[in-house]
């Protein structure tokens, strides 16, 4: 048994703290949020204890799940790291990736375990994606293509603060992109527009956005995002090798098809991101309590944070630029 | 070249010349039809000769292609053997087995070539069911499954003659059966209605059925016919065995889907039957002319045609006896 | 909420325990089980309290849920009713009707709540579909087609106890057929052999069936059943109406295509019929909390308990009998 | 009756002599090439006449098919233009636009129609797509994601001379996406790669590449190009607008499954483009005849042609100056 603590009670905060309470090997002991009232009432509904945010780094926790807003993930970060706590945190570890360096430098040091929220890899469709790629059954990888449509655009006063549509949205196929490959972007080109909401244009971002990269192996890759779609949560990845082409599709949410007249009605995609990714949240969780119990499990860490924040980073400037941008390997 | 004559311009027989006058290997020389000027209207567009009935059999033809009216078949299937000419005869040899009989055995006596309008073999797709069947992919057959499902039910005049839904529909099923598992029928059980149409049913023939067989391995089967859907024409073979399934499956006329709300809308069915099996005919002559030219090819013959006529017959019996009926394997 | 005790602490058992404790309206009070022990196990992983299977009907408990051997199932069913308890009882309520008439009329008497363990009906896709035939959509419903099809044959042991193939298996698939038609067969007939195992069918059982139904409302109906298949847990329903057809799909474990020369290599089915049905008993225990709440819920009650074991007895003399039986509508 | 002159009886040119032929207002009369030998054989097939290319600007056909060499099209397209002969011409007019759009010049004073051969217009599920396009079933359209990927490379000599991949291949779908959009590209960026073959980057080409658009409307486009899979030829268009997603999806060559342990293997794509689109020949010369015969259809003309080859101008420079490209509109 691991204790845990969770800083942060809001939407995600809450997911997390199902998941959290039913693992059999979490004591989920302690719950922090800025807000006492919200972490008392989230505390109390799985008889975990309310605490400030300042002591749960005095606590005994074993580790502290990060789930508070993006401007506070650094600094819990090292102050876990100091106290020797193991950290699950989302993403990102901060907007500034010199300032998410300083954290992971903390977390190095301390040497202390360490996941970030790209869950996407614990997909049960994307895994077995990368089990094929790695077998090597598709040979070379030489083309990708990933969609990552969002049924919703968020509020405007979340997309002022997101860092942009590659930072907050197109980075978690940044990262399963590494992760598929097991290969880096060199070079990145995007072509992006305001078409969802002329004032996320105002704003200075885009909400529909074509990414472009040029692997160091010479693969090739396009990613589409977009903020809103009509047609509920849009996720799909295809892998284009020499050897042979794999997908994990567009999944429906059920399994039901009424054929009248000329046409074959069936049911469509999940209505939105949650519906379709729930499930990856408890198996992240899984993988990260494996690994504080001493397994070999492959997880998000430290270096893949950074390693899709320089990518977002190096899009981000693509955009500003209108021109392709190269991607230092670090 | 083979040289042919088509008897019969009607409507299955203008299907039967575009495809006698596109193949490489035909010399689509003569047609005949009870009615003279649709035989010279066929004939003209196609660069043949129009000629009487009688004077075919007297002709200098390699092969007969009988698609006139059903109760002439019998008797046109003689005399064409008579004449040592090849037959390809629309199914049924006769709706009264006894006097198919008699014309099998002309047909024996002559030692000539004949194949019966069983075309359903033909289609790429319940081919290569047959096949993964045939090398024993899937082990012992155990269940079949078959869905047969005309889009119209046809005008009361064709039912009253058609010798009933087993032997006018359901027949290309039971052949098909007994050809993709190398294995006869030994009782047949038949539950039907008329459904449709109560005048079907006046008419003393049901339109909406479920035939069960049991084979002589003692695989189980279940065939479900109906004279009419709203979504177009529907038809589905799946195979169970002892190692795995396999189905020919529902095709889709079209292969575009849209994506609206919670929906995926996909193009439909085919709309009648014969935008489906259409290129089943053409595959279908091109097996028998191939064995015109001595190719050992595997096509429905004679005796395939009386198999079929014998399960009809029982399962006939089945519906006006409501009760299970054996099959004489002959 | 409602204060629950199981009864049952083996593989069914196990599982209500789960979807029990994490029920926000239900207390997971007691665990009973013929093996003290195993109740004390199961009882002190989810902070409940052993107890004898007696003194469950003395408790103050809300509910039970009888998970316990089949029979058993009777008799606990009646003492719940006297101590009016609300009963949640995995089917059969006993394999004699006779037997489980005389519980149900305890039922009645006193006036508890009873559900049924047919949790097919809440599987996500099958109750779409039940929504689309009761909205008239398809039209009046004139054929429906079902294939349940488990991977692994139970042992020999339990098939003789099990009242055969009628009563154990397909039943589900009769309460299915009854819920999603608002109609009840009129005769039944049967074929079933011993295919995957020669001493199931020395024990006097099948493994493997087609049973044909034709209904009140002249609808066929055909359900095929095996104990075995080499490809996983295969369920598949499909409803046939005058206006359209609809069909709860086979599903996909996953979402994974991968295609190399020929061929289009996907995820197959579900490894077993846990894995398939398992999200149906959280759903089933949803919809029985709810009505204990008093909200207006559909879900299988004594009444389709005793239908459904009308049909299966009636399908079991048809296969004893070699004939169609005619099904007594009570 | 339209007379028709085919150039050309190559490989090519044979497909269309068999179209031409069975074309019912089609009167297939003349057959050039430069191998007389080679014409008189295909001449003789379909009882056409052999002639020199030179005679048949003096001959009274009505249109001339010209499948001659590339090098050759622009002068026989002006040639025919000027005896006042209709003009189906396989793609590029010229690889050099400026020749090309002297070749236009001439049948716009001629005033005779030109049909340029980008026939996956013709193809009935993109055809279906472009329908609802137009409709505005999906709103406005805001992505665009096509598929373009050979089976196999052609031969290096013939790469040599094709004017390399834009030029050559992705030309198709620069033609479908204007089409499918009734919109224009502004500026387009290719990352482009020779990973099939060396020596097709030694030859200054590339065989797998990414080029991404932006149309005036503001919508975004990315088209993938790969000269060489190992799972047969493979086409695939996806429309996101505002209001939904339309995909003319990818087409399996038949439709059979089988289920085995946990995989379901269906079949796959179509074994070369030639076996995916060979329907869309028939297609396009149906339209170009009934174009003739004064009907109001909507076929690929010099316009097009034009446009086409102006973006895949500005895609070639994007791959030699790395960078994006403006597109002129002209």
């Amino acid at each position: 048994m691991k204790r845990f603590a969770l800083i942060g009670a809001g939407f995600i905060g809450t997911l997390h703290a199902r998941n959290l309470f039913r693992h059999p090997e979490v004591d989920f002991a302690l719950v922090a949020d800025v807000d006492p009232a919200r972490a008392q009432a989230l505390a109390s509904q799985y008889g975990a204890r309310a605490i400030s945010v300042e002591k749960v780094f005095a606590s005994d926790v074993d580790a502290v799940l990060i789930a508070s807003s993006t401007p506070t993930h650094a600094d819990y970060v090292e102050r876990a790291a100091r106290a020797g706590q193991a950290i699950y945190c989302e993403k990102p570890i901060d907007l500034d990736t010199r300032r998410a360096k300083r954290a992971v430098a903390a977390v190095r040091e301390a040497g202390v375990a360490m996941m970030i929220g790209f869950n996407r890899r614990f997909d049960a469709s994307h895994a077995a994606l990368k089990d094929v790629v790695a077998r090597g059954e598709l040979g070379r990888v030489e083309l990708v293509q990933m969609s990552c449509r969002s049924q919703d655009a968020p509020p405007l006063s979340y997309i002022e603060v997101s860092g942009g549509q590659m930072r907050d949205q197109t980075i978690h196929f940044f990262d399963l992109l590494c992760w598929l490959t097991e290969d880096v972007p060199v070079e990145v080109h995007v072509f992006g527009e305001a078409l969802v909401d002329p004032r996320i244009g105002e704003a200075g971002d885009v909400d529909t956005s074509i990414a472009t990269l040029r692997m160091a192996s010479g693969a090739l890759v396009q990613i589409d995002s977009t903020r809103r779609t009509r047609y509920g949560y849009d996720e799909r990845v295809e892998v284009f090798g020499a050897q042979g082409m794999a997908e994990s599709r567009r999944q429906p949410h059920r399994h039901l098809s009424v054929y009248k007249g000329r046409e074959q009605v069936s049911d469509g995609l999940h209505a939105d991101w949650l519906e379709r990714i729930e499930p990856t949240f408890a198996a992240a969780l899984d993988a990260f309590v494996a690994g504080l119990h001493g397994k070999d499990v492959d997880y998000p860490g430290a270096e893949a944070a950074l390693r899709a924040q320089r990518i977002a980073d190096a899009a981000t400037r693509s955009l500003q630029t209108r021109a392709p941008v190269a991607i230092d390997v670090d």
